[in-house]
């Protein structure tokens, strides 16, 4: 996979984690399956604007959101919130 | 398609437009084919994150940027640049 899908994979991976979900528990919340979730935090799989958004809500954020900290790595590096 | 790729599709026509590029001539920029840019701009395919991003750099902007447009569809009307 390219450089995007693993950026949006460790974007995710973190803002799951600051959110306090396990990997299982994330994946029931936003409604993807199990073993789709492990891969796309890996960057693994192709990512689809749908399931993005799927992702964002189920952060309580937005897909801008998520991706000004995929673009900008270096200040995302404190936004713990 | 659901929601989000229509209004995807809406905002990517809208800026190629302000842009000065035919349909196909910015297919030919962005990297993309003829026919996929057509279903792009209509909502009537999935998109991968992949690909907004080959999209937002054709258009000299980000993801995050073209997601503000979508997601805040009243804010963009005056975002004619």
């Amino acid at each position: 996979m390219r450089k995007i899908e693993k950026a949006f994979g460790a974007v995710i991976r973190k803002r799951r984690l600051a959110a306090g979900y396990s990997q299982e528990d994330f994946a029931d919340h936003a409604g993807v399956h199990r073993t789709y979730m492990s891969a796309i935090e890996l960057g693994k799989v192709s990512v689809s604007i749908g399931i993005a958004a799927k992702l964002a809500k189920a952060l309580q954020t937005t897909v801008s959101e998520l991706f000004r900290d995929v673009e900008s790595p270096r200040e995302s590096e404190h936004a713990g919130e």
